[in-house]
């Protein structure tokens, strides 16, 4: 007998890329140009110009032995000494070379930073909504996702927060920018977080997954967990600052606050190496040193967010308010977010339902896309508003 | 309390990466040119040409979009097609894309397959010597590794591993050519360990590990096991044959004869998930479609073995017969490896004892060095023999 864990999750696709294959069948029937897929967060924008000159001179001008060679299993010494820096500059942290660990992305990151924490039984908490494979993470190491669950404003329930913490509890995920939701968590959430943890018992941990952490608009500022709690660790990834998501590009920075730092790193590279992460792709360490600061053109999302947000607002449609990503998180008419996704596929507009993420009463509409099917998919939207009878 | 076992896999050092913290202090002191480092299975030669123009190719006339964006999990339909077509024509098999799977490497195929085959408890078998990390990619995975301790031929003591084959097991990794000894299994090897599997009971896979498949002398036939077993995967690596190590990209083959190959496809598709394998390198899927056929000049680990068979044979030095890979397998003159290795340091040559590698007589030397290296390292290893008073 197989792992039947695994099988079951390598034949239940996801509700994604469930949606992401009917949105290919469906184009080949009636044109790409027909179709209104906002199903995927695949950024549409593509990496800053300097990636690719910084490549193609990483590739020409050095030794290819050294280029393509293995590295440290934490990644090469100057990299990570560049990203603490570069931290230590944005957050007033101290981190250090050796707080970071080089990884093959966001999915990466979060794998090898649980499998270090858990031990089995020991209880996660995120809020929801949240991405769906972090239960799928959670579970492989051993672990209990314990899910809070969401209320209108999309920011975390603390009251129910509370009652969730207990003895149980190893670690707490957040996620701001949030995917699906688009939603930022204000500093006053983060104190509140940090300050029921405390509460609760001094040995719990709260992972940062930020890979969007670039994609913020109207200047709202994202508190850096490091700065508000002593045992956290961020899992960031490049995918979607440097339109970068095949290239599995990343890292875990560990804040060297932390009372059992030393642990907690080694504990970082033994599950890196349980995994069979033997050191993140090479060429790619490099170039994300050389673009520091740098990230593609976010101002297109910008641009697509904004005029979604006036015309699905003037068709009567709500959602989460979006000060990030590139996520809006429509409320469905109809209650159920299965229906209303179902729904807005007649109308070719395909949105991913919420219920995976943890919010059945929304849908996901991932806005990476170019701004000319936005405007094509405008009617589509004032039609599914109108067969609702949303008013304007 | 932080997970135990990743800790200390994160505090203990390999020996391999102990030698090799010690070699760069000890050429810091003496100097690098009197350091014989024969410590790591780095490859020294450089990536053939056609990597580099492949690459300027591929990032200078690619939409960076596409370039760079998620694959789906499994990889690119067009690389997956291209390897199963090479294989295909290599030796005789059906495959199709959809018995290959893009990893993130050797290692990333071989904790996939494991994460996907194992239930708790299970038993994988592997033949001594063996790389090492087999036993923490079996154990994170749930199973539990039963070594068949190894002879002076290094090709499997097959009684033993009649005696060891129980309702237990659940896979049997085979490693040819091996690392460390270089022994190539002959077909009759594998034919009898196939006869031996399908003795015991049906359900056994075999996984054959070969990221040195193209690394053979002699004109030596290494037997692919899609053609005598069909419960069987093949985990693949272009870290060696095209010199691309850091870069983390191979692949898992699944036998599409196998009885449960859905399932078992399914499987390795959900335990890539569970991991965090979201999908291998974008460029290097590209990369490895452009460069079939090709490798890195491999007849450069020819000779230095070449070189290295002649001299050490004349020093007195005995070894196993090694038709593959880059690794020469010395047996240790006074019985202990560790002793031999530590005697080896005074005479500032780097062997890595066999212990970790389930030989605890024998010590690995890796020849993926230089000519120029292994000339000045000679009169050491003379004197290294003559230490032992091992007759000419």
């Amino acid at each position: 007998m197989l792992n039947e864990t695994n099988v079951n999750l390598g034949k239940v696709r996801s509700t994604i890329r469930e949606l992401f294959e009917y949105g290919k069948i469906r184009k080949a029937e009636i044109g790409d140009n027909n179709v209104f897929d906002f199903s995927i967060g695949n950024p549409s924008v593509p990496a800053p110009e300097e990636v690719k000159k910084a490549l193609v001179d990483l590739i020409e001008n050095t030794d290819p032995v050294a280029l393509h060679g293995y590295t440290s299993a934490q990644g090469y010494f100057s990299v990570r000494k560049s990203i603490a820096e570069e931290l230590n500059s944005k957050f007033s942290t101290s981190l250090n070379a050796d707080c970071i660990y080089m990884t093959c992305g966001a999915s990466a990151s979060l794998t090898v930073t649980l499998n270090a924490l858990l031990n089995k039984g020991d209880e996660v908490i995120v809020f929801a909504p949240f991405f769906p494979e972090y239960k799928v993470f959670c579970e492989h190491a051993g672990g209990k996702l314990v899910t809070i669950g969401c209320d209108n404003s999309f920011q975390p329930d603390l009251a129910k927060f509370k009652k969730a913490l207990s003895n149980k509890t190893k670690a707490v995920i957040i996620n701001s920018p949030n995917n699906p939701s688009g939603v930022i968590y204000s500093e006053q959430t983060i104190k509140q977080i940090v300050k029921l943890v405390e509460e609760c018992k001094n040995d719990i941990y709260i992972i940062s997954d930020e890979p969007y952490r670039e994609l913020v608009f109207n200047g709202v500022k994202i508190p850096f967990i490091m700065n508000y709690y002593k045992r956290s660790i961020v899992c960031y990834s490049y995918s979607k600052s440097l339109s970068l998501p095949g290239e599995r590009i990343g890292y875990i920075a560990v804040n060297n606050q932390a009372e059992d730092f030393a642990d907690l790193y080694a504990a970082i590279l033994g599950a890196g190496r349980a995994l069979g992460f033997v050191c993140a792709p090479a060429l790619f360490q490099q170039l994300v040193k050389r673009c520091h600061g740098k990230t593609a053109d976010l101002s297109i999302y910008r641009a697509n967010r904004d005029r979604l947000l006036e015309k699905l607002t003037e068709y009567g449609f709500e959602f989460a308010k979006p000060d990030g990503a590139f996520y809006l998180f429509l409320k469905s008419p109809e209650g159920d977010a299965r229906a209303f996704a179902e729904r807005a596929k007649k109308y070719e507009i395909l949105l991913v339902a919420g219920n995976d993420f943890g919010c059945g009463e929304y849908a996901r509409l991932s806005y990476c896309v170019s701004p000319q099917m936005i405007e094509r998919a405008l009617p589509a939207f004032e039609k599914l508003a109108q067969s609702y009878n949303l008013s304007k």
